[in-house]
């Protein structure tokens, strides 16, 4: 049984996320997609909302989601997953992700992080990028899933 | 008649933001210096003096100055404009400006993003850099512009 | 008038190249596509090969195909253009874009370089890529223009 | 049934390779070591010196060598294997396994190119580099299996 | 006589810095560890706490500590020093690293920066990261030299 | 006593090298200047023509020349230099240069690299591109020192 964590903040969720989910889960038995609790200071949407987003957006049988602090390695090991997938994009991504993979192979040896990469149309956007865009009025058709487009318009009338 | 917009804070314009200026002024009909309103939390100057200072420096008769806010290619598309000028110096900024142009086009394919490579001798300045030096005291003379060195060195004795 | 030169080995001519020869197309009142001679060791096809595809796939009025050898920047002052046009894509590309630049510049500062960004989908195409795959057997639909996927069908055929 | 090919030339088998054989090992059920034929103009080693070589320092039973050549993915599909296992190191390196990613997937959607990252003892290492020091007279101990250094003394003692 | 300065903030000292610190004192007659006062808005160690620290991990005679504020440049020249020691890692630091290299000898063209390079271990540590491992519960040992280690423990127990 | 080998083809010296000698010349108490033996296929200059150009442009007194094959690290050590300098400039280098140093390194512990930045106006100038641009027809004043220019035009002349 191989199992990977796929962690994130996914404030919100991207179609960049859900590619790599997607890939995930034709290459392991199990993906456990991971919110990182309090790592983003002022959030878009709660814990809750991005948990239940992923799950909606979601429909392979293999992949659930759940939330983890602390360290990513002690998650990993606590939830007997052996590998961590990480979406590659830009250089400057490339750079951070490989020592952040040093460090949790450092920390944990039996964690392995596993680099998969997005779709070329996704390379470009990032949570942050789509929430500005969105913020300033721009069109982010195609760019979350329609779900989360939705519950951005919902957030703005009402937020 | 192609019109082209040379966005950023110029917080405040620098010999590289010029040389950048200048050279856009011989590509295009028309240049249109944009200041974007509000991003810097604490600028050095204000709005209306750093517009000011830019029409001061800026001699070309195809350059004017605007400000604007919202998203850039909103604003593009309301000038007239078919062209975003960006400099290009270092690797990282590179990145950034990719990402960037690539999600402009997205948002509005009519609208081109041209780069230019600024002089040599300014590659390594940034607004952020100079004001850096100039607060610790280090000489900035050949910088920015002689107006602009003596209108932060004003700033300085009354701020 | 401004006239630009975009140079290339154009062996063959790619989606990315037509891609940038159009974007250039709406820049500048002329683009001269420019085939450098004599730079492959052993090209699939010849100068002329090369410059009459170009020709029939560039059906744009504003540009036209001529062939060059020695400096680039002498080219460009004969032919009285004042700009170079280059695709930019991946980094390492860049990094080199940026060294000529900064040559031809030294060798003649009122020909300025230009950076368009190509399409996304063909950040990842090269001529040589191309001929590679082809030679293998690949699938190169959608990387060429149909003509030149039939002249590779052709010169295959025949060679 | 999770299958992935790993290919190169493998003249010689590194410790790089052989660090990125073993933690493949662990991600798939099976792991296809595929020396792609006639890529090297003069190996230092034959193509069945090296089979031989990696099978004699792969012991790990889901591990199993072949040759191939023509397209990567044609050698995937005709083994019913889904991945395609690289190694990561540099940057450089990063963008050309990108291009190749990137071009892959075009060819064949259903081939999933993963990434994993070698130890960082062997981020430095190539095959070239190993041999270029080894006939300069320098130390490659630890950089390739014993057995390989044994075989490249008795090759320079040959030949 | 020839003095460098290595500056930083040391919050706190590494094994990747005490690696540069070891390096630099072989290179140059006497090394200054300099550290900048106030950078850092919340250091988890006063500033006599980090220089005692140092202090008692740099057992080499022609090491010692100081503290400076304002620009680098300045700092060297007052002490005569005609060197500034950076150590270089990741090619994103080395972006930066050249940027300010250019900044300072523009500055002060009589003051050198020199690179040097950090063990492979060490290459992807710095102290923001062990500090946040360690907040988070990871094992820092090897990363830090063991009096750090201590300190950091006492520094959670207390606080 | 602190000697460095600073390393290379020479074919010609370009003033981005004699920057990087005249700052190593500051730095160490001596300098050998190293031309590697038969690295270049077809040299423009012969060995001892090239080490005769260098002698002419290199005077200062702590700086020697000589010529080496095999290891740069055994040379060093036979020549008891604790130090090999290297300049950086483009990141394309530095990654390389990072390779080779850690190769180095490994080779020999007891021999450092020590990097220096070259002049900005020395950039993108290489021995290779300035050959290139020679042959073309292009100046290349203020690249080389006078007297390789003149050396430059006479092997013209003759060859």
């Amino acid at each position: 049984m191989r199992r990977a964590i796929y962690p994130g903040s996914f404030d919100p969720i991207t179609m960049g996320h859900l590619d790599i989910i997607e890939r995930s889960a034709r290459l392991f038995d199990e993906v456990i997609v991971a919110l990182l609790l309090n790592i983003e200071k002022q959030p878009m949407f709660t814990t809750e909302e991005r948990v239940e987003m992923i799950r909606e957006v979601t429909p392979w049988s293999n992949v659930r989601v759940d939330t983890f602090e602390g360290l990513l390695v002690h998650f990993a090991v606590q939830q007997q997953a052996q590998f961590v997938v990480r979406g590659i994009r830009a250089i400057s991504d490339y750079e951070y992700e490989l020592q952040m993979a040093l460090m949790n192979r450092r920390l944990e040896p039996n964690v392995e992080t596993v680099f998969l990469m997005a779709g070329e149309a996704y390379s470009y956007i990032s949570s942050r990028l789509i929430k500005e865009v969105f913020k300033l009025g721009g069109s982010i058709k195609g760019l979350v899933p329609e779900l989360v487009e939705k519950r951005m318009r919902d957030k703005m009338a009402n937020g």
